[in-house]
């Protein structure tokens, strides 16, 4: 019996294949201060109890993404312990509200393979699903990640690339939001003036401040996670590889440009989606990431009159500034360009 | 309209001005832990539920500089954004206690401004308080920061400049500290023997232990505390600057100079009062904090017989240890001096 | 009247003493955020609420090592801040569970004395005993240290060494565990299939993975445990001292240890004793801790079918990997060890 795990190959996942992941985690008020002084996010409904009470939330909620590095990071050591890449995400839908107290579990089903034509590797589709202690369902989203074969002498599976939406619709955002007072909104309180009919479609929006990155600082968050990734960890290792030193975690780098938007976005409260997103490039200790947004759409969400929905677009660049939007020349994205996030906000009418 | 906020300029202060500051935060015991892990204080009344129970407080309070820099914090993006240099403090006075669940806002009264005479920037002064969700108040101070102008030709505002006290006055003491049961102060647990009655005017102690403090240190405090003044994290931006690094909150100096101050003054448990302080020079990364103090005053606090408060000039420097006291030569600062802060604290009869 | 402590000296022990520690600490869920943040342990025990109360805990309890840490610390001001070398673990038992909400205080009993030949220091021996705030003791353990005479003129005690046993017996494990419903055990979301019975004596498991150590990290860790051991925090000192740097607090590495050898031994829940630890030689930050383990023994505990006991030997590195299981050459230890740890686990049958 081997006892340690040396993750999945490409040949191990097969299309339909369900595999629960390892380890339950209670999330606390704990978890939430940590969150706090990593990326020093200042939405007010994940802020302050009175804020949220005030709305009608039992207590505040635990920050969104902060729910996905956590189903995310039990996902690791069974789906991208081998991973090359990871090459996207697309339909992530946040489904329940998850308080301190919580404690959350996970389970992925596999929904596509493709090898690679080299052979040495395939692309593996994954629908990740995180639930509360009560089986409700709070999270689930796709990713695909490259995954290396064990064994390239074995043939190649029958392709399997699932159909996957551009963008989550309107009428499936909100689930994870109680009915909210919106009268009860405090503007003062909140940080920002701007409400829902105060964002135009095309608009864009450069958030100004800049965040740099230590290595102690993005190990204790990925660990918080649970998130197992060797490349975060591993200097002896990663310092004979291919970039000379640690890889951060994307999900830190999605972290903190949401932190960012903030100014900008202050009262976009709630990721009800994120529709698609790519880590462009590889984020290192030592720079800074600046982030932008471009808002891509809005929408009513049906029944509810007291947030409307943002569809945005915020891109994080590294050691660039932002008031000139970086982004792409032509089909190549700028140099400086980490992260290229789609996602639906929401935000009091 | 503008989503993004460049903060206040000198020009957008006025005498009388009433700011409400964001984002309303819950502190835990979350908060707690981080505190205790960012500095290593050790005083039992704040470590130990059991200790502040015995004494008749309902649990173990949240430390007086947590509150301070979490009221700071919430003050920042509308004070200081733009601020040169954060100049003063005084009159600082902590009001009610606070427990972990409370949740708190900040509002602040612009009291003085007088534009230098450059007519480049402008002193301003400001009176903060925050309030628990209860609308009590537990902390209020008045600071004076150095603020640029926006539009240099505008003509400078009528000088007002307030009229501060040297120090609280005795009978201003303890509104944060409940009547205690003294007796049952523990002090073979609080980890020191000496009371009150055991300090004299004069006396000088050199709190012997050094601290070095690294960049992910002090980021993670001063996110924590949702200060976002810009010189503290963006690397890109300030090794442009004229520092060539990032500078450190000078809060982060405070906690650390009051956390070592414990060996010395380990029974000195509550800070009542900031009598007056100033940030004398910049710390950075990489350099090792140590401290010591003067004892300036002592008082008993009309109508307590539990507690009596010491009124105490905490010095801290850089690089360079206090066994000989630096403080000054003549009205110069000795080069190592970062912080000379005059307190009241309160300590067992 | 000396208000600061200089920590006690060879000659200021005696067997029989008696010292009771400061500063009692009530452990949160604020604690145990950032043991797991600084770790990345995944236990399924005490990460999830849901994962222990289905076994028959009242809530998932407090890692045993936090505790061992938090106990360990209150010792230094008292023990070990004159010493110059922690020479060894003994007899270590974790008596009754901790949880969130628990106040533990310390004291320590001297036991043996034994200046060494040069007159300059000598070897206390110590019994460590952690207390909850209902006075149940938690933990005891036994460490010697070397400390320094302040007057190598004194003569030297009567040498008394205490017979320490090689290794607690079985039935003086699991009192720390209460009676656990086994069948409520979900090896699908423990991270592991191995049980008690799929483990031999002699077996050895590489934990495969690294960790590399930060500066803030180890003295993130180390206040939290309000470790006072100035070695640890002080560059400007250490940096004109043995090593030029600062030494990271052994515990640091045993934590990392134990969190990494969770690949390998996943259901191994509970450090039920430490029977024998050895910091081999230092850590400083920026090098990769790498273990492996050994199972030492196997063993039933009279009286329960629910758990088993391995004794296990973990070794840890330096930047060295452990497929090939580096540990002596003779008596020698290989220079890239670090820790050599003997110590019993709990694992359901």
């Amino acid at each position: 019996m081997t006892k340690t795990s040396s993750g999945n190959f490409f040949e191990d996942f097969a299309v339909g294949q369900v595999i629960r992941h390892a380890t339950p985690r209670t999330l606390t008020v704990g978890d939430v201060s940590l969150y706090s002084a990593l990326y020093g996010t200042r939405f007010a409904v994940q802020s302050a109890d009175s804020f949220a009470q005030d709305l009608g939330y039992p207590r505040a909620p635990i920050d969104d993404l902060l729910v996905f590095h956590m189903v995310f990071g039990k996902t690791v050591p069974d789906i991208s312990l081998n991973a090359v890449a990871n090459l996207g995400y697309a339909g992530g839908r946040f489904l329940a509200p998850v308080y301190p107290g919580d404690t959350l579990t996970a389970v992925s089903e596999v929904i596509g393979v493709r090898e690679n034509s080299n052979g040495q590797s395939g692309v593996v589709y994954v629908r990740s699903s995180g639930f509360n202690q009560d089986g409700v369902e709070v999270l689930d989203y796709v990713r695909w990640v490259m995954v290396r074969k064990k064994d390239p002498s074995l043939p190649a599976p029958e392709p399997v690339v699932p159909t996957l939406p551009a963008a989550l619709a309107p009428d499936a955002l909100g689930d994870a939001v109680p009915a909210l007072d919106i009268e009860a909104w405090r503007f003062d309180l909140s940080g920002s003036p701007a409400r829902f009919a105060d964002y135009e479609v095309g608009e864009r929006i450069d958030h100004v401040d800049g965040m740099t990155v230590e290595e102690a600082e993005h190990m204790i968050a990925t660990r918080l996670y649970q998130n197992t990734a060797k490349v975060h960890f591993n200097q002896f290792t990663e310092g004979q590889g291919r970039f000379g030193r640690r890889l951060i975690y994307g999900g830190h780098v999605i972290s903190i440009a949401r932190a960012l938007s903030f100014n900008g976005l202050g009262n976009a409260f709630h990721v009800a989606a994120i529709n698609a997103g790519r880590h462009v490039a590889p984020l290192f200790a030592g720079l800074t990431v600046h982030a932008w947004s471009e808002i891509l759409d809005t929408a009513a969400i049906p029944g509810r009159d007291d947030v409307g929905a943002l569809r945005v677009r915020t891109v994080a660049t590294k050691d660039r500034p932002c008031a000139d939007f970086p982004y792409k020349d032509g089909d190549e994205y700028d140099p400086s360009v980490i992260l290229d996030l789609d996602y639906w906000v929401l935000i009091p009418h």
